[in-house]
């Protein structure tokens, strides 16, 4: 134990204890994932106290679900705390936003010096560095974890991303570890970092699920649209990709969902609408990735999309005057298949890529110390991207840490080269049969970027040094006296006009 | 004159003059749109009051390219307030910013009831939403501005955005529209709306700007790496396409930037260095439509390229590992480059009708009443997105106020389908040879989503309840007495686990 555990452990000791606390464990917030988060705890032989702010909520879940199991519950904050053993761990599953802050503040009169405060919603990073510090001040240890595995992963293993106050890891490890998923025996859940980090590695997380999600949603239209198939055929399509390198919870869910019928025999798919919501995590993410100026263009348009398939009503319109092309797939369907499988996992290389990008640069610019490969394990197993591919992530970073970029691996060097004959073909081809292939498109452009030396920007910095004065730098190969390496340079490019550099106009 | 114009002219009228004040117009920030604004205002019979935190460069100004016109210079903020004919107009062209409410700050004091304080600067609208209320408090009128057209169209003719404060309108009318550029005898200048409204404006047309300028890259690229065209030839290229539907500004100076050679006589623009700046109001649009919920995807996919042209070591690095096809284009170069001029038209009127869609929602949202033709009229001339296809703009918006999309009017419907067989074979074209199109990517991708009444949102739909138990609707057609309309809908896709809905889980 650390010194400082040591001498926290001593001052919890030192403080009066409440009438026989048994609970090893307290929940807040009895929807569907506390719910599943308390009972997945239980199951693993710790007494959590539950305790929900419409309390009846309270009982019915102790005489149904709960019944018979180490779960206690609580019909006030101050039963809540007096149950807890100290230090108290208390962990927070409510909305988030105001309600995370009013719970803090309704728990803090109840609470000793050491005490742990765990926020499990989908909070917001900035309010998760925010809440470290401010509780930090009271004595009191805040931890900020993403939760992801939606109500299956809580019940049964989900992955567990915390960061915050590092003094609470040693309390909190043994039952966070216990009843998070496993993968190849290790636990889906090692310490983030610091203030947000856990909740900002979740929201990445959250943006490349919208990712995956996309993807599969394109391969699915290119199927059904540009293939005709059928949904037996589809189902058995991503039931095949379910076993080679695609591995993953998506695929397999994806399989079942194509596979089940309404009470007709009819796909019940078929009749969902096709309106996406969104919660917002998928949108911080790209809004943090304008903001630190990292081309996540995956997520980016992964979120458009979503807002694009919500404008129903006027695509319904829009869909009356705009007309295209009719695809009329003749070739070989199999290949063309493992072409589609290429295309998937060649863009689902690309968007992984861009996340690490983001989160590597987000460590750096907010001088947190990230663990790239506890992360790429922490998603391996319990969580929705949950995949065989995360494992091979998990050793491109175990190989080498410091890893400038995904693509420069070996394993993944070789297969985005292998998959990029079938991943152009099909592109192209979802171009002509007027097929939208947004997150396919985006990824083979950011690929093809990337792999330029040479981009056309050039002549964009011209432009602005024309209109602007915004001026350029020149190309260290063509450096000289009059145009010197690494100065601002302003060419009066019209003949026209003074020779002052542009300093408060913006483009 | 209407009524409270004529009271706070009044008010106004009944205050102390100070000696001799002469000026007509002042404006404070000498940096090379301020002076050129200023000797724009001069040329227009204005007497414009000229000064500057470091007050050197007033004198500077006043000897050099202020000689002999009716400018005066002022070396201190009172000194320049005293010059100016009640109520004051003030423009500030400083960088957006501390700088701009630094300024008001120091021009309170001087200031009477009434007197105008327009920020001419790049500020984002939040914070011109923010200085309108908070001067409005003090009986100060505030307007933010947005001014395009660079140096040379500060100069000769911006574009000039105005919003804010209603009651200023009257009084700065005159000079705005007399400085502002002119199309078919139209000033490119009209009242845009409430609060930051001028701003907004000006920052989606900076989008749009970001967008337009990509545009013109990819096509450089796809002429220069695709078809393998000598600068001389792409210039006369763009000098053709200027004399046609892409007439615009942007296309006149690729075609004078392409032509501009070194000393050496090489093309200028090859040795510049392809690593794009921005100065954030891109980034600004993408995220207010991330945030609107707006599928404004094209300067999305343009601002994150100037960020991916940034990382340009990095990017020689891949370039070394990762491999990809040899452009080898043995087919009809003139018919291709047709192609690529549609490519890029239909690219551009799905920008713009993003753009607009982004406005109107935006107006709706922040409650600002907008005029739609009046801002595509300001944008028509003076500024850097001025073109002849905002003529057409202009049109569609005047014939039809509440026109629901640009695609739906005829001219651009029609334009689209024409465009559309060209587009997609530049696209899979670029997709084949490897040279990375993400705006002419996203536009086409855009224009098959918008146009499917059906998009695989269903499938997502179907995952996220699967998974998080999120609840889909059901689509009209299929609602029946199981599944009725506009309900909620959970199913139990596994047969595990509990029927209960989420509330906390976000994905």
């Amino acid at each position: 134990m650390s010194d400082p555990v040591a001498r926290l452990a001593g001052i919890s000791a030192s403080f009066p204890a409440h009438a026989e606390p048994s609970g090893d464990f307290g929940l807040i917030g009895l929807a569907v994932m506390g719910q599943n988060l308390i009972l997945n705890a239980a199951d693993h032989g710790f007494t959590v106290v539950a305790f929900n702010r419409t309390v009846s909520k309270v009982d019915r879940f102790l005489n149904d679900e709960a019944k018979g199991k180490s779960i206690v519950g609580a019909h006030s904050i101050e039963e809540f705390c007096a149950k807890l053993k100290k230090p108290r761990k208390m962990m927070l599953l409510v909305m988030a936003g105001p309600a995370v802050d009013d719970f803090i503040e309704k728990l803090l009169p109840h609470c000793d010096p050491g005490d742990i405060i765990i926020d499990g919603g989908n909070s917001h990073y900035p309010d998760s560095n925010r809440r470290t510090k401010y509780l930090a001040e009271k004595g009191i240890r805040f931890v900020g974890t993403g939760v992801s595995g939606g109500e299956e992963g809580a019940r049964y293993g989900p992955s567990l991303m915390p960061g915050g106050n590092e003094e609470a890891w040693p309390y909190i490890k043994d039952v966070f570890q216990s009843i998070a998923a496993k993968s190849d025996g290790e636990p889906c859940c090692d310490w983030v970092g610091d203030e947000g980090a856990g909740h900002y590695v979740k929201m990445v997380h959250n943006g490349i699920e919208y990712g995956d999600m996309q993807l599969i949603c394109e391969a699915y239209d290119i199927m059904k649209r540009g293939l005709g198939m059928s949904y037996k055929e589809m189902s058995e399509t991503f039931a095949e990709w379910n076993k080679g390198v695609l591995d993953s919870f998506l695929i397999e869910i994806t399989r079942d969902v194509l596979a089940f019928n309404d009470d007709d025999g009819q796909p019940l798919v078929e009749k969902i609408m096709d309106a996406a919501g969104q919660k917002g995590t998928g949108k911080w993410t790209a809004i943090n990735a304008l903001d630190l100026g990292m081309p996540v263009t995956l997520i980016g348009e992964a979120v458009f999309a979503r807002c694009l398939s919500s404008l129903k009503d006027e695509r319904g319109r829009a869909a009356k005057i705009l007309e295209g092309p009719s695809p009329n797939f003749k070739g070989d369907k199999k290949a063309f298949l493992e072409n589609l499988e290429q295309a998937l996992y060649a863009s689902k290389i690309i968007s992984y890529a861009q996340g690490f990008m983001l989160i590597q640069h987000a460590a750096k610019e907010y001088k947190w110390k990230l663990n790239k490969p506890s992360i790429a394990l922490m998603w391996r197993g319990g969580c929705i991207i949950r995949s065989v591919f995360l494992k091979d992530i998990t050793n491109a970073y175990r190989q080498n840490p410091e890893l400038e970029n995904l693509l420069f691996n070996d394993f993944f060097n070789k297969a985005i080269h292998k998959a990029q004959p079938g991943w152009r073909d099909v592109v192209a081809s979802a171009v002509q049969w007027g097929i939208p292939t947004p997150a396919f498109s985006t990824a083979l452009a950011f690929f093809d970027g990337y792999r330029s030396k040479d981009l056309p920007a050039n002549l964009l910095q011209a432009q602005r040094d024309y209109f602007g004065a915004h001026t350029f730098v020149i190309k260290k190969e063509y450096a000289n006296e009059k145009y010197p390496e690494d100065q601002h340079i302003h060419v009066n490019w019209t003949g026209r006009g003074g020779n002052v550099s542009a300093s408060t106009y913006n483009a």
